[in-house]
């Protein structure tokens, strides 16, 4: 058994907190050891309610921490730069959330910095990449069953967003997502960008632009184009459809891959127990250790079993006997008090 | 930080091999430490794929161990009533595959045993409880939100099932789930059963009942139907139809919780990003930690952060000034070689 | 041209002032001459509101009418089959609304009369038969492609229904649709019949079992189950789900046919705009001659074409010059005053 | 009684005939009576097929004859102007298949013409107007309920087109659509344009630009774009996604109007079973007097009659004694010979 990967968070504000809830709850093979945030009151509940973790006021002294093997940065994008530069100065491994850093120059002065070091160690926290759906995608495009895409189109809506949140953060934090996304499934760059401000939603403070419509070039020609809405009222969608030359696919529905081929619309229905129920079996498994550890149990109990158990017996006989027939259990208090 | 519970699986087929994968790759909190199998060889290659696990031949043995805190069985029904026995002697928690037994007068003897041994120590396999959609649902209808509920329509497909499976398995193994699933929903013990066993499809071997058609009537006067049909050829697919005073809910169409109330039918859209990605976060920072321990990334690089900028820098610009603007960045070989 | 066939309507309640309405307004090659109801009043109302249309108090006189060549009866079950039978004597073409009469006995003797009269003059409303998803499904499960129908999965729900609808009434006027839906289907004989009746919603009045569930053996040995629920309270909802040897299809999903087979589900894309939006079409045309016959026009005007084509003109011009062309058109009331 | 209208029809390819056959056969109140075609073969061929219908060569004779009271013109588009002329000329109420005529200038022209007759005579074929899903989502979206129209997102697919299909022409005939969808949809005119093209799908003729991607701008700040995709491979598909301050709705996902708002998605359960089979009601009366004015019937008989009311005999007396009861049913040979 090798040892846990002892992880430190900066930044636990939504996104952060979430990480460190992940980190010391669902992840195998890694423990949360560290937290820094400037607000150092909720650093400390944080840190109080995870077992063992400890609070660092200065994020670089996290970064340098002895005991911290990695980093995940969840702090504003302002702060990005400096941190990541002290995460390759003590060549330790860092998962950076989105954006890099505020803009194209100070993001390549980290690119060639790590570049330095010799080796990759910073990982951006573009998660879609990380999706089943996406993931499923990505893989159905790469395939060439539909031959070469041509066309992306994508929602990307929020349901509010603060009134902090101003045109320009849009365009850096939210369609950023998208750019990795229309990156990444076409495998290309980007070379033109047009973003359209249609006249905005009364549901949002003055002058800021929201909707907004881009549309990106890619180097091959392809197209995409975006809708970005963070103040939709009705809740979180993302989408993505792409169109390629035999057909198109599209996740964000709510049905996974749905796909138009040859005639036909739909989608794929498993082989196997496994994919419909394998998170499933996961939660079952993460909460009964959860309880286990606690001499407690969390689930379907014995008398569960054994009267499922006398349903079957009576089942057994219908279907032989070709009647209804009546299921014979003992009372509950009669055998557990 | 609390110790981590060590983990015996008996059984190492596919479900049994499933759940070793699950332990000792992806759930926090847990480490696998043994393994037992009547096929050694087959033990003794998933112990060595997975670090620092033992196999001991004796299942009983492996109950017994002082190393091993817990026990997952996943061995054949008609094993589990001696190995449950064993867990209830050496009073560790047993987290144990339905059936509990081959029947219900062998599953009452173990309930009997556990409520000796003075506190629960067994927890069966009824894993649709732990679906995210089967726990919605359940939420849903305990609300009142619906009314009472009137009726289940549930539906349990296999693509095949080898031809051992016979008519009565197919009672024992899988309505056994529709069987929890309906005492789950509604609260209440099945009274009676009928098992139709309508002219069974041609794709099955001789003398099989498939598929099967079972009515239960509950104490309340609820009813419940299910469709068992366990060579479908299509794949394998699960659903579940609540049907209640003031509306109803389906899962397993693939969209979530369907639900059909006051002139109007649809689901919920989340209010989160998290909702929608929690999964996503959650296999980003698993793969991030197993690769950040061994000196590796594994997702978007650094690079990705830049290009992403450079084209959120253009798309600033393009906002601000109404038009399409050109995207700059150097070229990737100048600065990474 | 052939003359119009001349048709006489008995019971303007709900159903028939809908056929009425049907036949002289959306019908080619019919016209309504006669309508006959026991509330003289509504016939009045419904004669003068549809041009050239007679009330005839007596039924029986209606059918006997010299004008009327052929009749549809959509007066209550009790009325039919006296209706029937003048209709038989009268040798003339009867469209007659379900229930053919309220048993099987007088059933018998409608078809036993129709028998002696030589040709068949008697069609009964079993309209799921001409519904485009009912009959695309039928086509499917004829073709064999799916191999053997094994089980029909039916649902029918109504909104509410008077308190004067009763539990007997449930069976004979909504599951009756479902009785044909599965003789029709199947191709095939109801050899047995169990109507479960589930503790009642307590939205019904005192007595009334609804709903219900009813379980059709065929003579072949297939099965279909039917939940009828005629005080939903959701609104109408009517499906059916096919399960055959290779696959499924569903219809009343609001999808057309959804079909499961070989690891895919979902359904056709037509190749042709007339499947789409043939409908469409046929609403445009009957309105615009509705419209021209009084000297009107009922859709978008000669202005709509020549603004689009202004649209169309810089769309031409934005294509070949590759930017953003601004749209030239005149004033409206420039030109229109 | 009114008399019917004459109509005669102006070219009679693929969408001409269509509308042939739609007159004569489907709508009320209007009688088919002339065709005019180039192909003067095909004209005869399908006047032979539709009793009663004269050929006339010249269609301006046609637009002329003293027989024929309103026009349908469903030649190609570079005819229309003079035809429109002709038609206002003989003061005729003509439906004018799209476009109006080839540009905005010849537009014009026709639009003046027309005003100087002082009444209304052009209806133009944009036939999405009358589709029923795109008249809810108009009513929905005039309703005021979303808040106001932000944006609309088109997607216009074909299978294929012919290989004399070109560039210019998707933007005058498919294009068109959208142009009066969006003009329509926003009550507002389109003041600029972008007609994207992206690099072509490799199974499209040397040459021609499909996909095309269009961004239109209102006058009122809105925005909409459009994909026009007319060698799509795949089918014919037709979406538009409104999306409002308040949600958003959609229609041609097969599932009628699809509308997000405040934390659901969904759209409408009917309340009535005309809603739902309305249609198959329409269908069932067309072709039961087709069938009777040739003697014959087309559905259900009196037969299927009786097997309905021996099973449901059976039901009710299977739901008042709770056991399953045999159907029973004389033989049909014994009745019916």
């Amino acid at each position: 058994m090798t040892q846990d990967l002892r992880i430190g968070i900066i930044g636990v504000g939504a996104m952060g907190a979430d990480h460190a809830e992940r980190v010391a709850r669902r992840i195998s093979g890694a423990r949360l050891v560290a937290v820094s945030d400037p607000d150092t009151a909720r650093a400390a509940t944080l840190a109080a309610a995870l077992d063992g973790v400890r609070v660092i006021g200065d994020p670089l002294a996290l970064i340098g921490d002895a005991e911290v093997d990695a980093v995940i940065i969840a702090s504003p994008g302002f702060a990005h730069a400096e941190q990541l530069m002290a995460c390759l100065e003590h060549v330790k491994p860092v998962l950076c959330e989105k954006p890099l850093t505020m803009d194209a120059e100070s993001s390549l002065r980290v690119v060639e910095a790590e570049h330095k070091v010799g080796r990759p160690l910073i990982q951006v926290g573009f998660m879609r990449r990380f999706d089943p759906e996406y993931a499923r995608l990505k893989q159905l495009l790469d395939s060439g069953e539909l031959g070469r895409t041509l066309l992306l189109h994508n929602v990307h809506r929020n349901k509010t967003v603060p009134a902090t949140f101003r045109s320009e953060m849009i365009v850096r934090d939210s369609l950023v997502h998208e750019v990795d996304v229309a990156r990444w499934l076409f495998g290309d760059e980007i070379v033109k960008i047009t973003v359209h401000a249609p006249k905005p939603t009364s549901l949002v403070a003055e002058g800021v632009l929201d909707p907004q419509f881009a549309v990106f070039e890619m180097a091959s020609g392809a197209l995409a184009d975006v809708e970005v809405f963070v103040n939709f009222q009705v809740g979180y969608e993302v989408r993505c459809e792409a169109v390629a030359e035999k057909g198109s696919a599209t996740i964000g529905l709510g049905v996974d891959v749905l796909t138009k081929q040859a005639g036909h619309w739909g989608g794929a229905v498993p082989d196997d127990f496994r994919v419909r129920f394998g998170l499933a079996y996961d939660i079952e498994v993460q909460r009964w250790v959860n309880a286990a550890a606690k001499g407690e149990i969390d689930g379907p109990t014995a008398w569960d079993g054994y009267a499922a158990a006398a349903v079957c017996t009576a089942g057994v006989q219908s279907l032989q006997e070709g009647r209804p027939v009546e299921v014979e259990m003992v009372s509950r208090s009669e055998v557990l008090g």
